[in-house]
Formats: structure tokens, sequence, C-alpha cells
């Protein structure tokens, strides 16, 4: 496994694959890898021949208030993790590398981005699509691997490869989760043990959300009412939104769909949560 | 030579043959073309082994009061320049095959896009940003060529390739001038023969420029000041601005440069040209 923090020779090891007739899969992360991020990493390992993985905490996706400053790093760790999982070449830049003084151009999404995660954490989705530009243009994989756990994001990174041509293909990957339920996060390590039990709520909402859609009476917005009462209702568990929404637009839905995605995002003690799962209507 | 309308043939086109170890050159135009795009696509022939050009007039760019609805299309006339210049590809999309319907996505620069041109035709340069991106992205050019006419924009794509990454380099060609001076521009159709005469002006004024700032007294601002009144001072002559600013940041100079660029935008009669020089100081 090559591990690469300049750009330049990311970008020429890549081109002398696509050029040998190799696919290329890239899989974009902030490092702090958990089995979620090596379920990409799985996934990029079948479907290409040459697998890209990054690690970079991109600071242009953290607010002035967020958790820059203490989220977690663990090159070493990680980069085990990555070679067990069959990765090629590691992306490792440097901040400095990655953002030159006075850099001033961004790629910024009007829509899709100002919604539910995009409310709460302004200019978050700005800072996600510049630097996954920036990824793709280094890169320039076949195939670029999300998880499905950052829904938002997985779709405003289709629209916007869609919207200004990168020819690559965006594969979103499952949820994957602890025993219990609990979506895999680098940040569920800040979960205190009794935060980390009260955390199980969201899996439960969902999964209460799901058989709730099955039933012919329940609407997405009576779900998304009952999903708001069960977050609301935990101690110490405080949502920031719990709605049932179109899956592509993240609109509301006036009827009963084919499908939804029901979105949580909750604050457990001092942590910041998010999980979601589509919602399959009978 | 090869004409294709859809952004996907140009990719595979494009692909086989950088795969194939060719150097891809990229020239960017609107149409209506002239001698001075032809000059771009000498220079990609020179230096490239496959040339791709892209006429494609770009509404993103257009300001509501401006002349998108009468911008010159001569495309039967822009393909046999296009032969003649030894391009091997050109790319022709319609704008519903660019821009979809729920297209959401733009590529924009904070700092430079909002002096001069930016301030006087608000959104245009996130217009070309976004197209350029966009263009850049379908073609995958290891050169792209720009004409220094357009000074602003060739600068402001120069940051937008360093600070999002892509992989390639950008040319800009010198300007191309009738032989009495005036740039070569397809809004130039649009001048009355008055206002051709009356256009001169900008050449004059910046040709003085150069003198004036062989003169040990002469500050960027004195000659600044110069170039104002000489086309003020001219009927029929409407300046947006004529300024002396540094070559790369396009900020005012407090003392004697090297070199400076002088930038002059004004409409003559309805029409607006922009023309500049780089001035050496001595």
């Amino acid at each position: 496994m090559q591990v690469e923090a300049l750009p330049s020779a990311v970008r020429d090891v890549v081109q002398s694959h696509r050029c040998g007739g190799k696919r290329i899969g890239l899989v974009p992360t902030m490092g702090a890898l958990h089995v979620g991020h090596v379920s990409l990493m799985d996934a990029a390992r079948r479907d290409c021949d040459f697998v890209v993985a990054t690690i970079f905490v991109n600071p242009l996706q953290f607010g002035p208030n967020e958790d820059f400053d203490r989220y977690p790093c663990s090159l070493e760790h990680d980069l085990q993790k990555c070679e067990a999982a069959g990765v090629d070449l590691v992306f490792t830049p440097e901040t400095s590398q990655m953002y030159a003084a006075d850099a001033e151009s961004e790629v910024r999404l009007t829509g899709l981005t100002r919604k539910l995660e995009g409310r709460h954490r302004p200019g978050h989705f700005d800072g996600v699509t510049t630097v996954v530009a920036k990824l793709f243009n280094i890169a320039v994989p076949d195939l670029a691997y999300f998880g499905q756990k950052d829904y938002q994001q997985q779709l405003i990174i289709r629209q916007m490869v869609s919207d200004l041509d990168w020819g690559l293909e965006i594969v979103t990957c499952p949820i994957v989760r602890e025993d219990d339920g609990l979506a895999m996060s680098s940040r569920n390590r800040y979960l205190s043990p009794a935060d980390r039990e009260r955390s199980l709520i969201l899996f439960r909402a969902l999964s209460r959300a799901q058989e709730l859609a099955q039933t012919a009476s329940e609407t997405p917005d009576s779900i998304a009412q009952q999903l708001q009462q069960l977050i609301s209702g935990t101690d110490g568990v405080d949502p920031d939104y719990a709605v049932v929404v179109d899956c592509e637009t993240l609109e509301p839905l006036p009827q009963r769909p084919e499908r939804a995605v029901a979105l949580i995002a909750a604050r457990v003690g001092k942590t910041r949560l998010i999980d979601n799962q589509i919602l399959r209507f009978r």
C-alpha cells in the first residue's frame, strides 16, 4: 500500500493506472476509521481495480463552534485499517497543501444544501462539496463511495457530479450499525456510557417509523410527528430535526408515497448524532 | 474534424486519446469566431496532439439586461474556421444538455470575481467559472487556452484551477488586434461605423498609458487618471472603469511597480467593450 501526501503524486499514480485500463475507486474519509468506512473500502475493492482512500479532516466543513479541534485523529491506526481492507493508495494531505492561503474558490449548491443539516450547520455542505470536488480532480476516480449514514451528503454529491459533469459514478453504501443498532460514527467515541445508552433511541425511533409506514393510516407527516415525540421524550436527547421526506428532493410529501426517507439529527449529551432510514410504505 | 453535441461522446473520445499518450488542448469559445479565437486554436495546435474546441453561448454568464438574446451565432461559419485551424473535435452542446432543469451547483470565487468586471456584471464570473468547470470535466484537457483580451477572466480561471486542483495548465494567448488597434471581439460587429471609429480610443489610451509608464514621474494612479480622462473625453464613449492595477491581484499599486496591467471597460454607443495592456515601467 502506497501512502502519498502530495496531490500531484496521487494524480500521476492514478493516471497511469487509469490509462492501463484499471477502474479507479475513491473512498474519501476524515480518518478515525470504523467498520462503516471499511465497508466502503470493501465495496470499492469489489468493484474496482485500484482503490484510493483519502484521510483528511477538512476544516472547511466544520462550523466555528463545532468539533474540528477535537475531531478524533488516529493516522497509524487508520493506515492499518486501509491496508487490511486492500486499499492500494492512501492520500493523506496536509491542510496547507489542500488550502493555499489565497484560495478563494468554492463549489456551492443552492438548494439541497440549504435544508436539514444545511440549516443546522451553515456552510457545512459548501465545505464538503469544495473538498470533494478537489478530491475528484486529484484522484480522478471512475467510482466514488459514500455512506448512506450521511444521507443528505451523498444526495448533494450526486447532484454536484451531475451538474458539473464529473465523469464518475457515486456509489452509496448501506449504514453499518453496532449490534444494538447505533449507526457507526467516528463521533460515537465521544458518548459517555449513559449517553451511549440514550443514543439507541435514534435507531429505535427509525425502526418504529418503518413499522408505522406499513400501516395504511399513517402518512409521512404523522410518522414524522411520532419520530419527534419518541426522540424528544428521551431524557438527555435533544432533536435538531426528525422528518420523513422525499428520497431525492428532501421535500415534504403530502401523501403516502412508495418510499421516503426518515432523517434524524439529535444532540445526545454534547454529541450531535445523525441517522436515517429509507421507509417503504405499503 | 469530429463534431459532437453530447458531453459523454466528448469525454469518451478524449479519454481514448489521452490514454493513447496524446496531449489534449481545449479552446472554450462562445462561437462567433474571429482571428482572436483562431490564434487560441493555433496555439493549441502547436502545443497539443488533440485539439478540442467548444462552441457554447453560455446563458449563465449573461446578466438579465445583457446581450444574450442577440449574441452573434454563426455555427456553420464557426465550424469552417475550426476545421481550417486544424481542430480535431468541436463540442457544440445544447443549453438543455449543459444545464438540467434542476441544476443547482456553481463554482464561485469570492475575491477576484468581485472586482472590476465583476462589479459591473454581477454574477458574470460565477457563470464563467461554472461553465468552464463543466467543460474541464467533460473534455479533461492537459492544457486550456484563453485570451488575454479577457484579462480578469483568465486570472480567475487560473485561480480556480489552482484552488480546485484540476490537473491542467492554463495558457493565456496575446490579444489579437485589427490593423488600427481595436482588439478583436465578437461584439465589434455591433458597432456602427461612427462607433467603430470612436472605439479606437481604447487602444490609443492604452498605448499612451504604456508611454507614460516609461516616464519616471508617473505612478499607476497618475496613469489611470489620464486613461480615464482620455476615454471620458471622447464623445459617445462612456467608461465603466479605467485602472492600472497589480497583474495578479488586480489591487491598486501604491508605488511604481515593474509591471502592472491597465484595464478598460467602456460603452461605445450601445456596445460594451473591454481591452487591456500589460504596462512595463522603467
